[in-house]
């Protein structure tokens, strides 16, 4: 809704790289059809066949913490895998300028940070200059939730007069329906509606 | 060769993006047999699926040089592949760092620059840095070759005590065994020999 506040024509697209939440997916497709935008799924299966984490193999457990140890090379939680925004916004980039877009949008956010390096602006910021680079092109990534709380994404999805699409927003990391209300992902969302004063419109286990 | 001499443990990677000159997966392959070192080639089909370009379309024509409007967004030649050597970039260094390694080699090189921006120094240093920050992992990337001249490179090998394996190397993009000897990759290469003074052990059409 942002997007299509700001921009004539607005694409959207969903990874698929074999996350277990995959319901995400469907929940991205049934917004855009109601928003009236054009939504595509790009398959990207190398995430899950190079790392080895929690979101892409069921025999890795999902942390709540950060605990110490739970990745081979760092402290970074479970949940993490390596590089994904990366890919995102790389893959994102390349199917933009095919299409002669400049402007990506992404809905990382660092003041929710969970460990994950790259939802951060520094990375954003290196990320941008590198697709620039690398493709001649001036791309913009723009990140409208970058600096918000839970509480002030919920704030402004009331502003742009979305609050009926969030009882098909996605969630929860374990990709259940209704969502476990227990993982990670689950519990900052809940938190969020709470500070905001808007009850969350989905079910939970 | 370059990395066998400076790392204790080298591995290597080639990307099957639906090239035309596939070849180059097997003399990766053979070159790497005869040094003992690891080769592994890993599939990338998004980078056909997203792009239109000479080399992994064959409905496209290969330029011999910067055709003005060969490509719908800029006068870079219709061989060049948007975002290839940050999608190699990256993969490569979600491959290292599941496996505890943080220093990258790439062929890439300025100095033969065809009109590819990813193949100079800015991108490079900064698609280090946006590694650095995407995976909080301290990733070097070389680029031994990136001010040699082709004739230098050659000089370099027989240096190294490679120049045996050059008759397995292969460079055409029209992916042909014998080599056109016409596109713009064999032209550079047979440029760089006589310079070098080195005679070209591969055969050309």
């Amino acid at each position: 809704m942002w997007a299509n506040q700001r921009f004539k024509r607005v694409l959207a697209v969903s990874f698929d790289y074999g996350q277990r939440h995959d319901v995400e997916l469907k929940a991205a497709q049934t917004i855009c059809r109601e928003l009236d935008v054009p939504h595509e799924t790009i398959q990207i299966p190398l995430l899950s066949q190079l790392t080895k984490n929690a979101l892409t193999d069921r025999s890795v457990a999902i942390d709540a913490g950060h605990p110490e140890g739970a990745n081979p090379y760092s402290r970074l939680p479970s949940t993490f895998v390596d590089g994904r925004n990366a890919v995102f916004l790389l893959t994102a980039a390349i199917y933009a300028k095919q299409r002669g877009i400049a402007d990506l949008v992404t809905g990382v956010c660092q003041t929710d940070y969970s460990g994950y390096p790259d939802c951060r602006a520094p990375f954003i910021k290196s990320m941008q200059k590198t697709l620039r680079l690398a493709m001649e092109y001036p791309f913009r990534i723009h990140t409208p939730l970058m600096d918000l709380t839970k509480a002030e994404t919920v704030q402004l999805m009331q502003k742009l007069g979305g609050i009926e699409l969030i009882k098909n927003t996605h969630t929860c990391y374990a990709g259940t329906r209704p969502a476990c209300g227990k993982c990670p992902a689950c519990l900052l969302r809940l938190k969020g509606f709470k500070e905001a004063g808007v009850k969350d419109p989905i079910k939970y286990e």
